[in-house]
């Protein structure tokens, strides 16, 4: 038996994506730049897929939304091209994001940094949130762009986009998110929660890795991160990978159209195992449940590394993960629990269980058989935690 | 009956490779920087992937190759990085590329001369080549990069790479290649050429879009062009294309293996339509077939706009091309044609066909029957031209 609970980090391709990508490597394999038949079929499928994405995310026609190979391109475009678009030209030389962004945010930022820009990293509450108030009084006259997550991979807490994107609006400030943790989890919609910019992949919400996505509000003009051929109206150039964004378009639909079960089905199989292991003395879940998407809990495990979890879980045939999947191949201390300010022993001890709308059942009740078991064993080895058991 | 002979703007995926490709997408579909099981598999293949990479294209343990989704990210690269890493420090503010380059390569160089960089394009020669004294004479205290692609795109022509890197070694000067329109139909050897980068596309040599290289030899240290996670050293970061990565991998070693079949047999039937093509009276071919691709022949048909070429070969299922995909939504007149100097209208008769492993001989002979009575149709509604037929 096994049991996926890591679709935080990357999820299955939902097979109807697969099956309509199929037919676009070896059959309809032309450059939808090309002016034959070749090229023809390609390009009316993108045309689809575009449509899907539109409708999906909620951007009107006069939008943009680039395809990139990822989240990480996305949010390093919008990062660095802020740079040359937004903070040289106007001189406004500060730009806020959040302690507990993703490491292509964090990490453009510090480039940011290196280029003479003042960034405010917002710290998060001891629930792994982030107040609306902490944003406003962070402004200066000098901000130029707040970026700030739409919902936190870790920990899966929702932030306040709306709140937000409206006190930016009302500012003159350009707002982005990094979406990607939300997507497929939560309703998103582009345009009615008034974001200028958003990134996301499509291999978070079950479409193919490799190819994501940048929104960008009509009128946002971003300099190239990528210059060249004239894909995209030379806002991106590189020859489109056709089946990966035929796949993302399929994805994004199915992923909204996906949602009441998400909201329903699987926050109830995610309550069922969080309210399991929450029987289990000495741990502590991040965050409460109203606040985060319905698929993802991150718990602290007294006593128990969560490397050494994760080994025995994995043993038992469970996937789950320590942390960011962007971060794991080093084994650091959790950075969301460093975040909301707990003391180190406590930052080894998360583990992050992440479901989607293709766990099953039976894949949580395998998941509580073992994880009692599996603690009390790690827990009677420990060096560090007084074992009653 | 149709023919695809536009294998320089993209190429049909080899079966053998979406075979190996296809259980990364709904089974093995774990994200290979995870630590549980779901991500070991992908970690396998992908490490299989790059074997086969090192091997066919000649780099050593020490090497480098980036993973990137296309060589518009990997020219990207190295132009926008040469600038940070090359030209700041040490205030060499020259760099040397060609006037035929991909369209990504002289946008990003675009970008430099906005930020005070001095570049030189050189000019082709009437073949379409360049000539290594051309690069040796251009060449000042204050070059840091020379960029030269190894096989041009339009015409096939092959470049004096092993040459002008040499010559950068010995004066110290950085040499960038892009080998994208050379893999796969002549050899690609990096550490046998000398080159210190080098960059490719999988698509052009019937692995999957959206993926693609940057090669970096042993010492060559880049600033990433997208920051973030660790995955590729932190060089490079992006959850990885699996399946991407997975097929560029055995398309690579394909390409390798197959080509004494692409110097023998795809020139013979090159060779077989061009001089077809010749035999057709105000025709000319651009370069000696000695120093060119075997894939590729670059017409100009005195009196026959390209596009109504394009559209009469179109109707008879034969795809082929004016120019440059990337270039090809804005019909234009043909780069390559105006770069060796032909006058404008000629610029405008610009046919190419590029032949692929998977191009038949009755694709040729097809290509044979029509293009006769199409040219012929052509020129004698050509107000340019004087229809003796």
């Amino acid at each position: 038996m096994t049991a996926y609970l890591d679709n935080n980090a990357t999820t299955i391709v939902d097979p109807k994506v697969k099956e309509l990508m199929d037919p676009y490597f070896c059959e309809y394999y032309g450059n939808p730049s090309s002016l034959h038949a070749f090229g023809a079929k390609p390009r009316v499928a993108l045309a689809d897929a575009m449509d899907n994405l539109y409708s999906a995310f909620g951007a009107d026609d006069e939008d943009d939304i680039l395809m990139t190979c990822g989240a990480t391109e996305s949010n390093n475009h919008v990062i660095r091209s802020a740079y040359y678009d937004f903070i040289l030209p106007t001189g406004k030389n500060h730009i806020i994001t959040s302690s507990v962004e993703h490491p292509s945010i964090l990490s453009a930022c510090k480039w940011l940094e290196t280029m003479g820009v003042e960034v405010t990293y917002l710290p998060v509450t001891e629930e792994g949130g982030i107040k609306f108030e902490t944003v406003r009084d962070s402004i200066t006259p000098n901000t130029s762009l707040v970026s700030i997550m739409w919902a936190n991979n870790e920990t899966g807490m929702i932030f306040p986009i709306k709140e937000i994107a409206s006190l930016c609006k009302e500012k003159g400030i350009l707002f982005h998110t990094d979406a990607t943790q939300a997507i497929g989890k939560i309703k998103v919609n582009f345009r009615e929660a008034g974001v200028d910019m958003a990134s996301f992949a499509a291999h978070k919400f079950h479409g193919p890795k490799g190819v994501g996505g940048l929104y960008l509000r009509a009128g946002i003009k971003l300099m190239p991160l990528m210059f060249g051929g004239e894909q995209m109206g030379g806002k991106r150039a590189g020859t489109l990978n056709v089946p990966g964004i035929i796949g993302m378009g399929l994805a994004a639909k199915l992923a909204n159209d996906s949602l009441d079960y998400e909201l329903k089905e699987v926050r109830a199989m995610r309550d069922e195992l969080e309210d399991a292991i929450l029987k289990i003395p000495d741990t502590f879940v991040i965050g409460s449940k109203d606040n985060r998407v319905p698929n993802t809990i991150l718990v602290s495990i007294k006593g128990v590394e969560g490397e050494a979890m994760l080994w025995d879980l994995n043993k038992n045939g469970i996937a789950a993960s320590t942390g960011s999947a962007c971060a794991s191949e080093s084994l650091e201390a959790n950075p969301i629990i460093v975040a909301i300010g707990a003391d180190k022993e406590l930052a080894h001890t998360g583990i992050r269980f992440s479901l989607s709308r293709f766990t099953t059942k039976d894949e949580i009740a395998h998941v509580k058989n073992v994880l009692p078991g599996a603690v009390a064993r790690l827990r009677s080895i420990s060096s560090g935690y007084d074992y009653k058991g």
